[in-house]
Formats: C-alpha cells, sequence, structure tokens
C-alpha cells in the first residue's frame, strides 16, 4: 500500500462517515489509516461502535480499527469529515488550526467566504480560495466543503444552462430518507406518506447554488446572479433526489442545443482523470419516464447525475427532471472526489 | 327510500366505480337502482363480477345486483359515469342522446365548448352552458364532467387567488397510486421508487384549470387569462395528491391576506348546504410540515383541499403547498357533488 | 356531560397516548378530564407538548388542557396508562397504591401472577383476581391489563379453538411500525425492507397467550397448556399485524367447523353490549386472498380480528391468517373495552 | 471472444429474460448471440421491443439484436428459458425435440420424473436423469430446470440439515414484487399492505423442495422424506424473500453444531469453482436483526443465501430466518449456474 496518503474520517460511525469507508476501500489513493466519533464511541474497536446501515458490506480492514476522539491529536494530515453539523463547526476549526486539510460534508463552513464549496466539475477554480483561508484564518490547515445533497443535483443540472444566460431556477425536490441521516426520519412520518418540507434544506439550495456557480477571485466568491426558489418534500423511497427543475434563460438556443450542452458538460475531474470522476457527469434520457431513483440512482457508480424530460415551460423558459445520488454524489463521494482534485489542483505540499 | 332519485353507475366495477358505490352508499338524495360496466361484466351479479380494492366495504345492497350493459336502455335518467377514456367518449354521447344526464369524471368531454367542467365551489355557473349543450349538440340528455384529479386540487387551491390577479402557475405534482385504476401502476415501477411523470396528466392540468376559473357565457367559457406550466410525479402512496404551487399575481397583499382569502373561500355548495359539500373547502395548516396525505387525506370526508405552507417565492411571488384526496375530491366525491347541485342549479325537470 | 365517569391517561403525549384520546372522544362512559406526561410536557398545554401523528384530528377538547406530572395527584379515579415501559413499571404502582384504577397497556405488570390480562371476550372472568391483587400488594386501587399488540391477534384467533384441544401453536408476524410507537423504527430500517426480529415480542407472545387463554382462580391463573412458538418480522406498513398461524389440536373437527367456529366465537363484551365491543369479534373471510391490512384493518373500527386462509398444514393440523389492529384493538381500543367491562363486571365501589 | 459458447435466451424481454441479460454479459464462458420472445416482439431490435426495468443498465450488444419467434430455428444449441408458464411448456419441448438444451426457469417441466430439478450445491447428480429423459421421451436435447424462487432458499437453507434427519418444515414466507414479473402486482394491491398469499407458490415449494433433496437414481427421484407446510405472503418491497423456517430433527446437535453446518456448506459449484458459484452459499449472521433484505441480498451477486436468527422451538426442534434474492439466486443466477454445471457435468457432446 505504500505510496497511498493516509487519510481519516471524522464522524466515521455515522450515516455519511458509513458512506465515506466505503468510498475510501481499495481508494488509488488514499488509504484510511484513522476514524475518529464521538465520545459514546471512543476507544471502541470499530465493529463494536457502529451498527452498519449500508448495503455494501462494512469494509473488513476497518473493522478492528480503534475510534479516536475527534481532536486532532493522532489524525493523518488529510481528514474528511461526515460531522453532524451540531459539532462539525468547532471541530472541523480545530483541526484546521491544527494543521489538518479538511475535506467535509458539513454545513457549518460552507458560506464562509473564503471557504471553498467546491463541486469539480464546476468549479475546482474556486480552490484559488485556500490561500486566502490561511491568511484571514490563521490556519496552518485548510477546510474545503462540498454542497447539501439537494444542491449537489440542482447545481450540476444547471451548470451548463450559464452560457444561455441563466436567470431564474424554480426546483421542487423529493428527497429520499438516507439523507437525512440515521435514525433519521421516523418511519411513522414517511411509509404512505410525503412530508411536505425538508426542514432548513430550501434555504441551503438557494444560496450555495449561487456560490457554487459564481467567480471566485482570491478574496472571495462572486456569487452568480441566477435567483434560486426552492421547495422540498421528503418521499418514501431510500436513496436519489428527484428535483423538479424549471428555469429562465436569458437567450433561446432551443430544447436541442441544451440538451446537448447537458450531455456534453465535462470539468476538470474529467479531464485531469480522478479516480471517482464519473466519465459523463450528467446523463441525459429520451425515454418520456426517465430517469427514476430504483433504476439510475446508480449510474456511474452513484456520481452521475442523471437529467430527463427537457421541453418548454409556457411560464418561464424550460423544464426538466434530475435525479443523482444523495449519499454518494450528494456527500461522501462528492468528497472524495473534492479530495482527489486537491491532490491534484490544492498546492499543497 | 321514496323520494330519491334513481341513479346508476355507468363502469361500475372499476375502481372510480367502485369509489361511486361508496359515496353514494346512504346518500340522502340518490338511491342506486343501476349498475352498468363491460361486455366481460355484464349478466354476472356485482359480487362476482368486481374484485373489490377499497377499504371501505361493498355496500350489501349492491352485492347482488346483475351488472347491465353500458348502453341505455334500462338505466335511470342520472347517471355517473367511472367509464375508461378508452369508451367513455362515445358511451356517454349514446347516453345523452337518449336522454340521460350523464355526470361523468371521464375525460373525453371535458374540454368540449358546451360541456360545463364544473367544480361546484368555483364555477356553478358554468351549468349555463347547458341549454346551449342541447341546442348545438341535438340531445335531450346533457353530459357534466369534473376534472381531472390533479386539476381539482390546483384549481381550488388557486381559485381565492383570482381576486389579487392570479397571472402565472408552475405546479408540481406528487401523484398517489390510485389515480391510475387497477391494476394501474405496476408495483415494480413505483415501490421505493419515483416515477418523474404521469402521461397525459400535464397537459389535462395546463387547460382544464384554464377553463374552471374563467367566465362562462351561454355559449362557451372564455378561459382564465393565467398561465399554467405542470410537472407530474408519481410516488409510493395509495391516495392524496400533493402539489407544489407557485404563483404571480398582480397585486401583492401579503401573505396574511392570502391565508385569510384560503380559509374564507367558500361557494355555492357550502351556500345551498349541499350533502357532499365540506364546511370549508380549503383548511390551511399552520404548522410546517402539513399538510401529509397520511394524516390529512380524509379531512371532511376527503373533500377538503388542504394548504399549507404558504410563503413568498423570490422568483414569481408566492408559493405553498396543497393536497386533496384523488379518487374523493379529485373523481367521485366530486362527481356526486355535480350532481347535487344539478338537482338544485340544474334546472332538470 | 352529567353521568359519564371522569377518566385520565397517563402518557397522553405518546402514540398510545394520542390513541386512547381519539378512542374517548364522544364515548359514552367516559370523560376525559385530565393528561399526565413526562417532566418534559408537564405545564404546557396539550397542543403545545405534542406533536399529533395520528389521521384522526386532535380532539379540540384537549387541545388547551394542561398535561399533569404522572403522579397521583389531581387524577381521576380511573386512569387509562399509555406510559413506556421504562417508566410504566414505578407510575403504575404509585397509582394503584393511591387508590386508582389504572388500565395499562404497558407490558410491566401482564405477567404478575394477581394482576389481570385481559381480552374481555375471552377471559372477563380473570377479574376475579383483583381482590387478591387487593391484599397481596396492599393496594386501595388496582392494575388491569391488555395484551401486546401482536399477542391479542394471536389469542383472539386461537381462542375459539380451545374446546378442540388446543395443543401447539408456531405464529409468524409481518408486524406494523406503529407498534414502535413514535419516533420508533427509523425509516432507514424499514423503507422497502423487512427486519426479521421485533425485539422482545416473541417471548411476550409465548407467555401472555397461556395466561389469557388460562383458567383463573381466586389466587392466580392457571396458565393454558398450549406451547407456543413465536417469530416476528417488522414490515413497511402502517397499521395492521398479520400472522401465520399453524395449530394442532387434539381432535380434528374438520375445517367447515373449524370456521363456523370462529365466526360464532363471541363473549363477555358482545352479550352485555359494552359500547366498543365489535359486534362479531372475528371476521372470517371466504376470499382466497384475505385479510389485508390496507382493506381491512379498520373493520368494526379496528376492534374486530380478521382471519381468511384456513387450511390444513401437512405438519401440524391447520394454518390461518389473521390480522388485526395493532394500535386499536391491539393496544389503546383493548384497554378502553377493559375499562367498559370492569364498570360492569368490576365490582369496584 | 471466441471459445465462448454460444447461448440464446427464450423469453428475453420478460423480467426474468432481462435478469438473463445482465447475468451473461461478459460471462467467461458463454456468449448471447440470439435472443426470442412472443410474435408481439418478434422482428424488432430488442431496444424498441422491451421496457427495460433493471437497475442494471441494458447491455449494449443486445439493443439491436432483432429478437425471434420462440421457435427453434435459428437459436443455438443453449438456450435460457424465461419464459412464462402459460406458454413455456410446449416451446421448450419443442427445443428439446429439436435438439436444444434448455435451461429452464418456468414451472412447467419441474416436476416431471426424468427432468432434473438442481440447485447445484445439492444436487448436482442429479443430472443422471438426462439419459433416462432422452430415452424416454425420444428428445435428442434435454430440459434441466431451477426451482420456484422461494424454494431455493428454502431449499438451500435446510440442505445441511439433512444429516441432522431433516423430518418437518414449516415455513412463512414474505416475497417481494418481482418475483411476480411484469406488470404483475398492482401497486394498489402491495403499497402499504401485506398480501397474505401468493398464488400457486405454497404448492411449488412443499413438492419441489422432496426433489431437489431426494434421492436420484438413474430412472427418476426419490422424493426426500420430508414433510413440508408453507405458507406465502407478499410485502411491499422490490427484491428478497425473505422466510421464516422451523424445522424437527431426528437427533439434536445443538445450535452451534447446525450453525457450523451452515457455514461450512458447500457443493458441487464450489468445488469446481463455477464462475457464478458464490464462495459460501449459506452466509450466517451472528446480528440480531439480520438477514434484511435491503441490507444483504446482494451479497455474493445475489448468489448466497442469507441465514440468521437460528434458536430453538418450544414446539419443533429449530427455527431461524433465511433471505435470498429471488430473480437472482431464485431465478435467472440459478439457471445460469445450472448451465455452468452442465458444461462440466453434463456429458454433453
Amino acid at each position: 500500500m505504500s505510496g497511498r496518503i493516509a487519510v481519516g474520517v471524522l464522524g466515521a460511525t455515522g450515516m455519511v462517515g458509513q458512506e465515506f469507508l466505503v468510498q475510501l476501500v481499495d481508494h488509488p489513493w488514499f488509504e484510511l489509516t484513522w476514524i475518529g466519533a464521538s465520545e459514546r464511541s471512543a476507544g471502541k474497536r470499530y465493529r463494536d461502535a457502529t451498527s452498519w446501515r449500508l448495503p455494501a458490506p462494512r469494509p473488513a480492514e476497518v473493522a478492528n480499527m480503534v475510534v479516536d476522539t475527534v481532536s486532532p491529536g493522532h489524525a493523518p494530515k488529510l481528514v474528511f469529515s461526515g460531522l453532524d453539523a451540531s459539532v462539525a463547526g468547532e471541530v472541523e476549526t480545530a483541526f484546521a488550526k491544527a494543521g489538518h486539510i479538511v475535506v467535509s460534508n458539513a454545513r457549518n463552513h460552507r458560506m464562509d467566504p473564503v471557504v471553498p464549496l467546491i463541486i469539480p466539475e464546476i468549479n475546482a477554480d474556486h480552490l484559488r480560495l485556500l490561500p486566502a483561508q490561511g491568511a484571514s484564518k490563521g490556519w496552518s490547515g485548510r477546510i474545503v466543503t462540498n454542497p447539501n445533497c439537494s444542491t449537489v443535483v440542482l447545481a450540476m443540472a444547471v451548470a451548463p444552462l450559464r452560457q444561455f444566460g441563466l436567470q431564474q431556477i424554480i426546483v421542487s425536490t423529493l428527497q429520499a430518507v438516507s439523507g437525512a441521516g440515521y435514525p433519521g426520519v421516523a418511519s411513522l412520518d414517511i411509509v404512505g406518506n410525503v412530508v411536505p418540507v425538508v426542514q432548513g434544506e430550501e434555504q441551503k439550495i438557494e444560496t450555495e447554488t449561487k456560490k457554487i456557480l459564481g467567480h471566485a477571485t482570491n478574496e472571495g466568491v462572486e456569487p452568480h446572479a441566477v435567483t434560486v426558489s426552492a421547495s422540498t418534500t421528503r418521499v418514501p423511497i431510500i436513496n436519489g433526489h428527484t428535483e423538479i427543475v424549471t428555469v429562465s434563460l436569458e437567450s433561446d438556443p432551443g430544447p436541442a442545443a441544451l440538451i446537448a450542452a447537458l450531455r456534453s458538460f465535462s470539468g476538470r475531474p474529467q479531464e485531469i482523470g480522478l479516480p471517482s470522476a464519473p466519465p459523463q457527469p450528467l446523463i441525459y434520457f429520451d425515454e418520456a419516464d426517465r430517469p427514476q431513483p430504483r433504476l439510475d440512482v446508480d449510474r456511474s457508480r452513484g456520481m452521475a447525475v442523471c437529467i430527463g424530460r427537457l421541453r418548454a415551460c409556457p411560464v418561464l423558459d424550460y423544464k426538466f427532471v434530475a435525479m443523482g445520488h444523495n449519499t454518494v454524489r450528494g456527500a461522501a463521494g462528492a468528497a472524495v472526489l473534492n479530495a482527489e482534485l486537491l491532490r491534484i489542483d490544492g498546492a499543497l505540499d
């Protein structure tokens, strides 16, 4: 295993943490050497500290690893954070102060002006914020974040539309329960039901999207001018957020050109061949009834966003459906792709 | 039972037909005396012709009724139609020609210029089309229709907004499987899944809504000027269509006035006390996570439309969530309410 | 409201507590005058203390009632207990000591030799234990219990088979999520899944059934000699426990006689006309694919147990399917029926 | 691709046919060269003839293959049959007469005395029936079958118990909807519901299990003496049949020895290294709440049967839970494994 970079996972026992472990098994560049979790788990072997909830088997190599506390004493330089927002803010700051590169899925630092909020296919260049982050925070380490799971699907789907003057977005989401962690959504609330809100996520979609699509300088990010209106719902499925997207554009290239733009969308991960990069970030379906979570959520190992049904909208300009894997492309897979990008473009020694 | 009006049900063995039977049991004004269905069922006792799929028990009084063919020989003057669209057009015309009053849930005649498309709380006055219908068609009977199940929920929710200059609607639906009849949606398509389209329904929502909200003269209906854009999805629940509605208005009365307008909305059924009329057609919830199908679909015996989450939209003006029972308020209950209205306002001898 | 007996509900904010409130609204004999819950809720109005999770609306009359602590100071003599097992044991004992009649759904006292474990159709005579309970415990009040939700369905289904020499029972359950309370089962564990165990319930079914079917003297209960083997599973439905029951009998009356025995089964509640008694405790379906939770769980307002598919078993003697409403017949409705029985047969003051 | 054996699939457009295509993509020994389906599909390209319903993408190489009729003119010698039972009997016989080796998932020929009903881990030696099949039928080809999807799970789970004198089995199944094909189970029947029967499957489980576990001579199969009693149910999940199994044994080795026997169970496919063979046919879980379909159905690419919760039964001797993938181990994967076995042990030129 020589040559692989040692990495750690903060919050390794939670749902995002478990997904991190799955993503990191047999990773060609990273080797998991350290796991941290709350006081309740610290000191136990991972197998004893965790109720494993993923279909992918618990990686054999972590079963006997001893869980450390979430303090930066023994962790490797590069750590992934799947921490809950209730603690992620302080812990991640402590790690950055102590010199760690924190690649975080938590919401706490996403909107900080000098913290990059990255989807590598869209805004790999936002890593240019990192020097300013060190300077302004006085940290020897850094924090890099990925967006909320619903934001990832939306931002990737609309990124290719910027060239046509993306002005407005109205999005309605149908979100899977895995996005809420474990135990998360009570079964009494969702079996045979729809819950017409996912608390707190509408604001994230409306603000994070603008930052991701925005223009970064060395000091900060000028948010994209697009106006975003989000309505969220929870539906009784395990994985896959479906989003009904309606947009207005300054120019109308026609549906064929829009679909071509979606299909040909590609970015830095594809250019430099990052290990977790989907060959085609956006998969457009010609079938009238796609994408569907059950059939399409695992395309490109959960890293592609699936799109279909693009057609004219009589109120705004176009509408379509986007769907992506909320715990892979929308969480752990997103962070791993960010870390891969950092290794190449991060100018980190 | 003297004094009750004899009624029949066309398509009595299907899902809408079954719901008609449940709605008509113990109805104070109507007495079911005749049932018709396809050749396959004709001549059999209802109990033998039907695979009963509703939780409400099959009414004891229909169990031994013999199913007739769907031809107008022996049917009473007033018939409800739960026929499939593949046959409803011709059969309903034949009944109207033969002098029957056909109160139909089928889509076939809804957009005919001289056929009223009625939600009694909104446009009871559209019955004024009936004389023109007789004259132009040369029928001694008449056809009156109710909207598509998704349209009912939307049209009722936006009807009170007309006073503020309703201009545009973008609606995303999350529809229950019962709307597709039986066998309808295959379980392999919907268990643990979302299907991002309900074939054919978007156009119905976009056109029917304008007719219902429009202005009727003696000759036809001037559609309302509102522009409607619909996106439909199917979700794995049994009953209750949830709709995410975004609207633009000419004037902005503020959210409190809008909610007050929803709560005070009332119409002809409430005014004249129709038996199936919900006391309050629109129920607005202050709770942040309502309405929910599992909790709210049966409010006012399934005849109310439930609304919640009204708030400003940064793209259009306001957004909110509406939910209603698709086979009651959206189908059989809608037709029964129409028939009740006809009895009072129909000027039918 | 004069003439109705004042009652209270312990644990009124939980799921069983909520169901109690629904069962007690408009009850002809009982009037809810007091509600108690944990310290967290005490002192608040019920509407503020409770996240209401039932489709039946929260009764208007309780909305503004102030929640008391679960101590016997101000409660009426008759109290229903929907307390969680973690606290029910001590609290119910305190109330019994203080002179209250506690009609409990909690498991804690069920297997106490001098506490009646009652299904009124089966063993109303077990109330004869009450004097011994007072004597041996030194309580001025009393505790009466109903069984676990899975036990109720099984015990009712096999009670009529005792006359044929009931010897062995193998039962497999498919249990709804509402049986676990709120938040209860995590949606990640059950959406699109089966969990092959309901922790702790197999032992309850195996022991409670024998006590219920047993013979009571003034001092205790001789358990029925039947041997019971239970396997439990959780399935993704809201209400209704389905149970696959296989039995061996000393004598074989043939399937027709067995079905007749099920259909004609009746007990003390039917004899004396208790308000919550289903007219027919066991509903046997001739259809090959019934009972089904979605279609049948609300029969007789959720108080009947539904049975179908009785046929010979090549290993034991007969097998069949039973299904009942786990939070009504299996919990709150069961307790209310017990309280009704107590009023008539309880020989209390 | 030289060196691979050409194979065809009968019924290639159905659900089992689709699963066959997925199993055969990149198969090291077999190369799909021909597909047949009903008249409705014949002559069309596969992509146009099929509504693809699997998450695994439709193999690119079949998209443009032209569907043939299900007659033996142009098919390769080895054909897999995923035909519906309504036509499988005659079609498979026609292919066998015409010299084809038919490896069938259909039920029609399973119980024919000279047709092997194979689970290679259990009864690979039943292939010795093949010469007698040719002689008695006068076919130049042969038919080999795999069991019903529920039978596979049960037979594999109890096969290691034969050494302890397996005498009786009572099994309750909780079956996924994919077992019924497409459209199969109507969503209205199963969303939020349990259906207490899978028509026709109980008899298959009770008879097929005895044949599979039986002793084959050159002329036929002496069924195993075990008595089997099956009760089936359908639950709202996509893949994975869960089975509650209770058994009686002549000798009692104790639970530890039974679990060891399950874990060490292995057979001909493991011995000779068949490509589709799971390394360990039975996976026993120590966790108290496993196996679960959502977490465990894809173990060993869906070819392992998962077992848990083995414990004493107070009525018979032991009870446990078994779960397996009904369309892989229970259908297409089972047939492919049979074909692999045939290539090695089939004595077919």
